[in-house]
């Protein structure tokens, strides 16, 4: 299918915090998906499992109950939204696939309210406080587009955006924008030290995809400090949610702590012009990286 | 080859203007070397073609004369700089490899003054003023590591640092630090409306190599306004220079129009703790980016 430079469509990012009771979060996630419509907002991304608070910080079987099938109640509540306020809306949602297969997947909603795709994640972290192998098989989809109403877009979740390759295939596939809902955070003992580095290092490697391939770069994180049932110090989910243009340039960016709803332009026009001067598509040796799948060539 | 945790080292990145005249710069490189050396660098990188002023302003045969065989008279006088001063030299060479058969290349010359090996830059660019397809055939060597005295690096050319694929190529070999010599600047008639925008674009983009790769990241480029002969606006090579440590963190950074001697350390201490925090390489999903070796995707 060609994707031809297209008209400039408004993204919506809103950022909130996630109620702790999971049957609240819909109804809130509806609310602000509606607001952003009002505000203008075409294309409207929720943070990653938006539905119920960040549960991966234990390995708690309990918390399968909250996994839901696609299409499913999430998809349909937000498809009539996107219906009703003619908006894409990407939601981030903890899929219950089959038995004992589940995943973490963003399901693709048109502005007609029907899911136009999934994108199940393909990058699974697993470290202190971020248990997702537990919870959730590696994604088989791939890295994918969605040819949406206002455009064609690339849908990757939370740590995919620490993936040069997850950026690269998806743009290769002639996104205009990458979409990225993620659940991140500071661990509240290691903030006061390594804090800022460490935030600073998720925008500069998303700018970096942002630039490398000449993209725009849509990122929606939520807010507030999450204790998990069984004691411990929590995540502190640290907000920054931003929006890059293809030049990496920061077009918006949210506070640490507030709820807010970042609105932004994709102008697909630009990025072809941003390509069209800085042409890295045209030079890329795709006659040398076959090495990239590979696991380590240092041995 | 295992690569362990060795020891750390001292890098010494020379940001110099370059002679106009070829006669004199590799004298003034060998000082510069030379000083870095003293001031206790170990490994030393020159900037991109640093033996001549920028000649791929202007597409003209009368410049192939100044390319030189390697081993040839720049790796002989720096082979001995590097023994005397028993310093690993990175030289950015004009090669003239066989009969119209030109290359970009980059040697590397270990603290013994031997030749290591070399890297043929494989990202070739073309667009005004940085005409470089004119005069270097695309390399052939791949992405590559070299084992010198202090540790193992990687070597790359300017140009290549615009790509991702080419960063984790060269990281997956090993190495604990990616060298760039550059040669990157405004043209002038651009530079006050997108200056400041190019130039954080080219930092952000090799801060992010950095981050995804957790890797040192250490980029040589030069200073001052070369004009080509042939006339016209030339270009202000943009300085920056900059060492950035594996979470992307800047290390040091240099003017935009001073000479001066970049020193910094690399610990493969810290990028071994650093990617145990971040363990972005365990996750990577060699399974799915066999698409990195297409062109495009989107038809």
């Amino acid at each position: 299918m060609k994707s031809s430079v297209v008209s400039p469509f408004r993204v919506g990012l809103p950022q909130i915090s996630i109620p702790a009771d999971p049957r609240h979060s819909l109804v809130k996630a509806e609310e602000f998906v509606r607001q952003a419509a009002r505000l203008g907002a075409q294309v409207i991304c929720l943070p990653e499992l938006f539905r119920s608070p960040y549960f991966c910080q234990q390995e708690d079987p309990e918390f399968f109950t909250w996994a839901e099938s696609i299409p499913g109640p999430a998809t349909e509540a937000l498809g009539q939204v996107a219906r009703e306020e003619q908006v894409v809306i990407l939601a981030s949602l903890f899929e219950r696939r089959g038995p004992g297969v589940y995943h973490n997947t963003l399901a693709v909603i048109d502005a007609d309210g029907t899911v136009l795709g999934l994108y199940r994640k393909m990058h699974i972290p697993d470290d202190p406080g971020y248990y997702e192998k537990y919870f959730f098989a590696p994604g088989d989809t791939g890295f994918k587009n969605f040819d949406t109403r206002f455009g064609r877009i690339g849908g990757l979740v939370c740590w995919d955006q620490w993936y040069p390759e997850a950026a690269r295939l998806t743009a290769l596939h002639g996104a205009v924008a990458l979409f990225y809902p993620t659940a991140i955070g500071w661990h509240p003992e290691e903030k006061a030290q390594f804090g800022v580095e460490q935030q600073d290092a998720w925008i500069t490697v998303q700018r970096g995809h942002a630039v490398a391939n000449g993209i725009y770069v849509a990122v929606v994180n939520r807010i507030g400090h999450e204790l998990p049932p069984g004691g411990g110090p929590g995540i502190e989910f640290w907000g920054n949610s931003f929006v890059a243009g293809p030049m990496g340039e920061l077009l918006c960016r949210a506070s640490a702590d507030k709820e807010e709803i970042l609105l932004a332009e994709i102008d697909p026009a630009r990025l072809e012009t941003v390509r069209q001067h800085w042409p890295f598509f045209r030079d890329r040796r795709i006659d040398a990286y076959a090495g990239i799948t590979s696991r380590y060539l240092g041995d």
